[in-house]
């Protein structure tokens, strides 16, 4: 989209950014809303885990970590999905090209910033996606964190939609082990309590041979 | 809403709010997403005003503001709507009571976080409803751009469904001269366009005695 009327030239690329990215509000996520209504977009979902950051951060092991850093990812680290689509969690074979299609969508979204605007989005999407340092770190804990909480207050719908068992969860949730003692005491206890509740479906057990 | 089964009493408080203000993802707003297909929320606007805030913080005149907070207040300033509801900017009837229901909405909403937090969340609305500061200032003239941006690319909408005319959205988009003379010239050129384009209607000529 073409702004030739904004005397701005930045501010004419920005403003077409900012317009595109409204189409997250129209990405669907696997996960409902708390009253069942409807399922979530990605949009919506990115505010809650940006608060979720905000509110939870005392919990971290290192609660010195740069929370401005990490809400900015948490905030534009799903705007791929315009392009690539959400790839549910335990999508093994959408995993296999999800890298890919969220490269060339980083490239495409991104590159419609100013050059340096670009550099920075670029760099800070990709420390999300690498996860190596501490802020990465805890924005990936809550971004997984939250869709348990969905699930376990609206009856475990997604999870039990897609045949979900609790080793699997567990997996998906290894960054929380890694950020907080409190955050992972209570995703154990989460689940636990989804398994009584027969929300969410416990691994069977191995036969003996 | 008691979670007597999370064993950390202030996670405890902290999940009961993060769930209920869920219910932000419900209120809905007068403005309608870009595709025109339906109206906007309020958690979704959330996100994409704190976009706003992050891209466009270099035109403010004094870039040297404190873009945490700025997110901070653009995150939960709007909270309150879940029990106040969103007060249509030129609703002047419900702006006469709009400051007695969102005090309550802050008191019950952000008391039920701990106290300290509470403290802290309540300061950060306050400062964000009092207009006083620079980080509030320039977080409130984004708050208004993003519904007019919102307009033009939607045919004016809901400009035309409510009959409001330019001085109207001047007088609203007031906070945006105060910080940043390169969204104010957009401001005026995009309303402009609008009437140019008969999407938004021009204030009546007035008639000589
Ligand atoms: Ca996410």
């Amino acid at each position: 989209m073409q702004e030739s009327w904004i005397r701005n030239e930045r501010l004419s690329s920005q403003v077409a950014f900012l317009v595109e990215i409204d189409k997250l509000k129209s990405v669907l996520r696997k996960t409902f809303i708390m009253d069942r209504s409807r399922l979530e977009n990605t949009a919506e979902h990115s505010w809650h885990v940006s608060l979720l950051a905000v509110v939870l951060l005392e919990h971290a092991n290192d609660p010195s970590l740069d929370l401005n850093r990490v809400i900015c990812m948490l905030l534009l680290h799903d705007i791929v999905e315009i392009d690539a689509g959400d790839t549910f969690a335990y999508d093994t074979e959408g995993y296999l090209d999800k890298e890919e299609r969220e490269n060339a969508a980083a490239r495409r979204l991104f590159g419609m910033l100013p050059d340096d605007q670009q550099g920075e989005w670029m760099e800070l999407w990709r420390e999300f996606e690498d996860g190596v340092t501490h802020e990465s770190k805890y924005a990936a804990a809550l971004d997984r964190l939250q869709p348990v909480i969905h699930n376990y207050y609206t009856g475990g719908v997604s999870w039990r939609n897609n045949g979900i068992v609790r080793s699997q969860v567990l997996k998906r949730l290894a960054p929380v082990k890694e950020v907080s003692e409190t955050l992972w005491q209570f995703t154990n206890d989460i689940l636990q309590r989804s398994i009584d509740q027969g929300i969410l479906l416990d691994d069977p057990i191995a036969k003996e041979g």
